[in-house]
Protein backbone atom coordinates (compact mmCIF):
# COMPACT_ATOMS: atom_id res chain seq x y z
CA UNK A 1 0.00 0.00 0.00
CA UNK A 2 1.35 3.53 -0.80
CA UNK A 3 0.97 6.26 1.80
CA UNK A 4 -1.96 8.29 -0.13
CA UNK A 5 -5.74 8.98 0.16
CA UNK A 6 -7.94 8.75 -3.26
CA UNK A 7 -11.30 9.96 -2.33
CA UNK A 8 -12.74 11.12 1.04
CA UNK A 9 -16.35 10.12 0.64
CA UNK A 10 -18.95 12.39 3.34
CA UNK A 11 -22.22 10.72 3.86
CA UNK A 12 -24.94 13.24 3.60
CA UNK A 13 -28.56 13.49 4.55
CA UNK A 14 -29.29 15.95 1.26
CA UNK A 15 -27.18 16.22 -1.53
CA UNK A 16 -28.31 19.29 -2.56
CA UNK A 17 -27.90 21.02 0.70
CA UNK A 18 -24.37 19.52 1.22
CA UNK A 19 -23.44 20.67 -2.26
CA UNK A 20 -24.21 24.05 -1.62
CA UNK A 21 -22.59 24.59 1.21
CA UNK A 22 -19.09 23.57 -0.13
CA UNK A 23 -20.02 25.85 -3.54
CA UNK A 24 -20.66 28.10 -0.91
CA UNK A 25 -17.50 28.28 0.70
CA UNK A 26 -15.67 28.39 -3.34
CA UNK A 27 -15.92 24.49 -4.39
CA UNK A 28 -17.08 23.45 -7.67
CA UNK A 29 -17.83 19.69 -8.05
CA UNK A 30 -19.66 17.55 -10.54
CA UNK A 31 -22.55 15.54 -9.66
CA UNK A 32 -22.91 12.09 -11.41
CA UNK A 33 -24.99 9.09 -10.33
CA UNK A 34 -26.17 10.94 -7.35
CA UNK A 35 -22.47 11.55 -6.37
CA UNK A 36 -20.83 15.16 -6.13
CA UNK A 37 -17.04 14.85 -6.49
CA UNK A 38 -14.87 17.64 -5.69
CA UNK A 39 -11.21 17.79 -6.86
CA UNK A 40 -9.44 18.55 -4.26
CA UNK A 41 -5.43 18.60 -4.56
CA UNK A 42 -4.50 14.82 -5.50
CA UNK A 43 -7.28 13.03 -4.22
CA UNK A 44 -11.28 13.82 -4.35
CA UNK A 45 -13.65 14.72 -2.14
CA UNK A 46 -17.28 12.90 -2.69
CA UNK A 47 -20.68 13.80 -1.30
CA UNK A 48 -22.59 10.81 -1.47
CA UNK A 49 -26.45 9.60 0.58
CA UNK A 50 -25.49 8.55 3.72
CA UNK A 51 -27.63 5.45 3.92
CA UNK A 52 -26.14 4.57 0.26
CA UNK A 53 -22.54 4.98 2.02
CA UNK A 54 -23.47 2.66 4.80
CA UNK A 55 -24.82 -0.11 2.60
CA UNK A 56 -21.62 0.32 0.47
CA UNK A 57 -19.51 -0.15 3.28
CA UNK A 58 -21.47 -3.12 4.51
CA UNK A 59 -23.59 -1.58 7.44
CA UNK A 60 -27.20 -1.71 8.01
CA UNK A 61 -28.43 2.30 7.50
CA UNK A 62 -30.26 2.10 10.61
CA UNK A 63 -28.03 0.50 13.01
CA UNK A 64 -24.89 2.12 11.18
CA UNK A 65 -24.97 5.04 13.44
CA UNK A 66 -25.46 2.98 16.64
CA UNK A 67 -22.72 1.12 18.08
CA UNK A 68 -20.91 -0.51 15.05
CA UNK A 69 -19.62 3.14 14.74
CA UNK A 70 -20.63 3.87 11.95
CA UNK A 71 -19.32 7.43 11.19
CA UNK A 72 -20.36 8.29 7.81
CA UNK A 73 -17.09 9.44 6.60
CA UNK A 74 -15.29 6.73 4.29
CA UNK A 75 -11.87 7.30 2.83
CA UNK A 76 -10.27 5.43 -0.28
CA UNK A 77 -7.39 3.68 -2.20
CA UNK A 78 -7.47 3.67 -5.25
CA UNK A 79 -4.93 0.52 -6.56
CA UNK A 80 -3.20 0.58 -9.36
CA UNK A 81 -4.24 -2.98 -10.59
CA UNK A 82 -6.96 -5.14 -9.74
CA UNK A 83 -5.11 -8.00 -7.83
CA UNK A 84 -4.40 -5.18 -5.26
CA UNK A 85 -7.62 -5.41 -4.33
CA UNK A 86 -7.92 -8.51 -2.86
CA UNK A 87 -3.91 -8.68 -1.57
CA UNK A 88 -4.71 -5.23 0.32
CA UNK A 89 -7.91 -6.59 1.98
CA UNK A 90 -5.95 -9.52 2.83
CA UNK A 91 -3.62 -7.88 4.59
CA UNK A 92 -6.16 -5.84 6.43
CA UNK A 93 -7.40 -8.18 7.63
CA UNK A 94 -3.91 -9.92 9.03
CA UNK A 95 -2.71 -7.00 10.41
CA UNK A 96 -5.93 -7.02 12.80
CA UNK A 97 -8.39 -5.03 10.82
CA UNK A 98 -11.96 -6.29 9.45
CA UNK A 99 -13.21 -6.72 6.30
CA UNK A 100 -16.98 -5.36 6.22
CA UNK A 101 -18.00 -5.64 2.60
CA UNK A 102 -16.22 -8.04 0.44
CA UNK A 103 -14.66 -7.32 -3.39
CA UNK A 104 -17.31 -7.08 -5.62
CA UNK A 105 -17.76 -5.41 -9.00
CA UNK A 106 -19.47 -2.33 -9.06
CA UNK A 107 -22.43 -1.28 -11.05
CA UNK A 108 -20.24 1.33 -12.00
CA UNK A 109 -17.09 -0.36 -13.58
CA UNK A 110 -14.88 -0.58 -10.86
CA UNK A 111 -13.68 -3.44 -8.02
CA UNK A 112 -13.73 -2.61 -4.71
CA UNK A 113 -13.87 -3.92 -1.11
CA UNK A 114 -13.70 -1.91 2.46
CA UNK A 115 -12.19 -2.62 5.31
CA UNK A 116 -12.28 -1.17 8.82
CA UNK A 117 -9.28 -0.01 10.55
CA UNK A 118 -9.10 -1.53 14.04
CA UNK A 119 -10.79 1.63 15.47
CA UNK A 120 -13.43 1.72 12.84
CA UNK A 121 -12.38 3.50 10.15
CA UNK A 122 -13.09 2.98 6.52
CA UNK A 123 -11.05 2.53 3.60
CA UNK A 124 -12.08 1.37 0.71
CA UNK A 125 -10.04 -0.30 -1.42
CA UNK A 126 -10.74 0.23 -5.27
CA UNK A 127 -9.88 -0.67 -8.47
CA UNK A 128 -10.71 2.38 -10.57
CA UNK A 129 -9.82 2.47 -14.48
CA UNK A 130 -12.35 5.55 -14.84
CA UNK A 131 -10.46 7.63 -12.61
CA UNK A 132 -6.46 8.47 -13.54
CA UNK A 133 -3.95 7.84 -10.83
CA UNK A 134 -0.42 9.66 -11.47
CA UNK A 135 3.15 8.29 -11.47
CA UNK A 136 3.28 9.83 -7.99
CA UNK A 137 -0.26 8.21 -6.83
CA UNK A 138 -2.41 11.24 -7.32
CA UNK A 139 -5.69 11.27 -8.43
CA UNK A 140 -7.36 13.11 -11.12
CA UNK A 141 -11.35 13.16 -11.46
CA UNK A 142 -12.24 12.72 -15.10
CA UNK A 143 -14.68 15.62 -17.00
CA UNK A 144 -17.96 13.66 -16.48
CA UNK A 145 -19.25 16.53 -18.71
CA UNK A 146 -21.83 17.02 -15.85
CA UNK A 147 -22.36 20.13 -14.24
CA UNK B 1 -11.29 28.36 0.67
CA UNK B 2 -8.78 26.30 -2.07
CA UNK B 3 -10.05 23.12 -3.08
CA UNK B 4 -7.92 20.67 -1.38
CA UNK B 5 -7.54 18.71 2.11
CA UNK B 6 -4.51 19.46 4.13
CA UNK B 7 -4.96 16.65 6.75
CA UNK B 8 -7.56 13.59 7.64
CA UNK B 9 -6.85 13.01 11.92
CA UNK B 10 -8.37 9.91 13.04
CA UNK B 11 -9.47 9.10 16.17
CA UNK B 12 -8.02 6.04 17.96
CA UNK B 13 -8.64 4.11 21.32
CA UNK B 14 -5.13 2.88 20.99
CA UNK B 15 -1.98 5.26 19.55
CA UNK B 16 0.08 2.29 19.26
CA UNK B 17 -2.28 -0.24 18.15
CA UNK B 18 -3.31 1.94 15.27
CA UNK B 19 0.02 2.59 14.38
CA UNK B 20 1.02 -0.92 14.18
CA UNK B 21 -1.76 -1.46 11.80
CA UNK B 22 -0.82 1.39 9.64
CA UNK B 23 3.00 0.43 9.50
CA UNK B 24 1.93 -3.49 8.87
CA UNK B 25 0.35 -2.03 5.72
CA UNK B 26 3.23 -0.40 5.39
CA UNK B 27 3.02 3.34 6.21
CA UNK B 28 5.74 5.04 7.96
CA UNK B 29 5.13 7.96 10.02
CA UNK B 30 6.61 9.87 13.30
CA UNK B 31 5.06 10.07 16.53
CA UNK B 32 5.17 14.03 18.39
CA UNK B 33 3.05 14.68 21.08
CA UNK B 34 1.00 11.72 21.03
CA UNK B 35 -0.49 12.22 17.24
CA UNK B 36 1.36 10.09 15.11
CA UNK B 37 1.62 11.95 11.53
CA UNK B 38 2.09 9.94 8.14
CA UNK B 39 2.82 11.98 4.89
CA UNK B 40 0.14 10.77 2.47
CA UNK B 41 0.71 12.13 -0.83
CA UNK B 42 -0.04 16.09 -0.91
CA UNK B 43 -1.74 15.51 3.00
CA UNK B 44 -0.81 14.52 5.87
CA UNK B 45 -3.22 11.46 7.51
CA UNK B 46 -2.66 11.53 11.32
CA UNK B 47 -3.77 9.11 14.42
CA UNK B 48 -4.67 10.87 17.41
CA UNK B 49 -6.38 9.88 20.72
CA UNK B 50 -10.48 10.06 20.29
CA UNK B 51 -10.75 11.53 23.02
CA UNK B 52 -8.61 14.22 22.75
CA UNK B 53 -9.69 14.38 18.86
CA UNK B 54 -13.67 14.78 20.28
CA UNK B 55 -12.39 17.42 22.52
CA UNK B 56 -10.43 19.36 20.82
CA UNK B 57 -13.53 19.30 18.49
CA UNK B 58 -15.52 20.49 20.64
CA UNK B 59 -17.39 17.59 21.98
CA UNK B 60 -17.38 16.20 25.06
CA UNK B 61 -15.64 12.23 24.65
CA UNK B 62 -18.61 10.68 26.78
CA UNK B 63 -21.13 12.48 24.51
CA UNK B 64 -19.68 12.32 21.34
CA UNK B 65 -20.54 8.98 20.05
CA UNK B 66 -24.26 9.59 20.68
CA UNK B 67 -27.03 12.07 18.62
CA UNK B 68 -24.60 14.63 18.37
CA UNK B 69 -22.97 12.23 15.80
CA UNK B 70 -18.66 12.62 16.33
CA UNK B 71 -17.67 10.15 13.54
CA UNK B 72 -14.27 9.75 15.43
CA UNK B 73 -12.59 11.69 12.00
CA UNK B 74 -11.63 15.18 11.70
CA UNK B 75 -10.37 16.96 7.93
CA UNK B 76 -8.60 19.95 8.20
CA UNK B 77 -8.12 22.76 6.40
CA UNK B 78 -4.68 24.63 6.60
CA UNK B 79 -4.75 28.29 5.55
CA UNK B 80 -1.68 30.63 4.07
CA UNK B 81 -2.82 33.70 6.57
CA UNK B 82 -3.73 33.66 9.90
CA UNK B 83 -6.61 35.83 9.62
CA UNK B 84 -8.25 33.22 6.90
CA UNK B 85 -8.70 31.15 9.93
CA UNK B 86 -11.21 33.46 11.10
CA UNK B 87 -13.03 34.16 8.28
CA UNK B 88 -13.42 31.06 6.82
CA UNK B 89 -14.97 29.67 10.24
CA UNK B 90 -17.52 33.03 9.68
CA UNK B 91 -18.15 31.57 5.99
CA UNK B 92 -19.10 28.44 7.44
CA UNK B 93 -21.89 29.11 9.35
CA UNK B 94 -23.55 32.13 6.74
CA UNK B 95 -23.29 28.79 4.30
CA UNK B 96 -25.74 26.87 6.90
CA UNK B 97 -22.24 24.92 8.95
CA UNK B 98 -21.97 25.30 12.93
CA UNK B 99 -18.90 26.13 14.59
CA UNK B 100 -18.17 23.41 17.06
CA UNK B 101 -14.97 25.29 18.86
CA UNK B 102 -14.19 28.93 18.58
CA UNK B 103 -11.24 29.93 16.78
CA UNK B 104 -8.00 30.18 19.62
CA UNK B 105 -4.44 29.74 19.95
CA UNK B 106 -3.00 25.99 20.34
CA UNK B 107 -0.05 25.36 23.22
CA UNK B 108 1.63 23.49 19.50
CA UNK B 109 1.97 27.19 18.43
CA UNK B 110 -0.63 27.20 15.61
CA UNK B 111 -4.19 29.04 15.68
CA UNK B 112 -7.53 26.87 14.82
CA UNK B 113 -10.96 27.07 14.86
CA UNK B 114 -13.69 24.19 14.21
CA UNK B 115 -16.81 23.67 11.92
CA UNK B 116 -19.16 21.04 11.01
CA UNK B 117 -20.66 21.13 7.62
CA UNK B 118 -24.45 20.09 7.79
CA UNK B 119 -24.33 16.87 8.02
CA UNK B 120 -22.12 17.43 11.00
CA UNK B 121 -18.66 16.82 9.43
CA UNK B 122 -16.22 18.20 10.97
CA UNK B 123 -13.31 20.38 9.53
CA UNK B 124 -10.49 21.83 11.57
CA UNK B 125 -9.15 25.44 10.41
CA UNK B 126 -5.73 26.14 10.65
CA UNK B 127 -2.46 28.15 10.35
CA UNK B 128 0.32 26.78 11.35
CA UNK B 129 2.78 28.28 10.11
CA UNK B 130 5.02 25.00 10.94
CA UNK B 131 3.91 22.88 8.32
CA UNK B 132 4.82 24.04 5.01
CA UNK B 133 2.14 25.00 2.36
CA UNK B 134 3.18 24.69 -1.48
CA UNK B 135 1.73 26.95 -4.07
CA UNK B 136 -0.87 24.27 -5.02
CA UNK B 137 -1.79 23.57 -1.67
CA UNK B 138 -0.20 20.40 -0.86
CA UNK B 139 1.30 19.95 2.75
CA UNK B 140 4.40 18.78 3.63
CA UNK B 141 5.28 17.43 7.04
CA UNK B 142 8.56 18.69 8.99
CA UNK B 143 11.10 16.49 9.88
CA UNK B 144 10.11 16.21 13.80
CA UNK B 145 13.23 14.49 14.11
CA UNK B 146 11.14 11.67 15.71
CA UNK B 147 10.19 8.27 15.14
Amino acid sequence: MEQRISLVTLGVGDLGRARRFYEALGWRGQEVEETVFFQAGGLALSLWGRDKLARDSGFEPRAADAAEGFGGIVLAYNTRARSEVDELLSAAERAGGRVTRAAAESVYGFYSGVFADPDGHLWEVAHNPGFTLAEDGSLTLPDFGAS
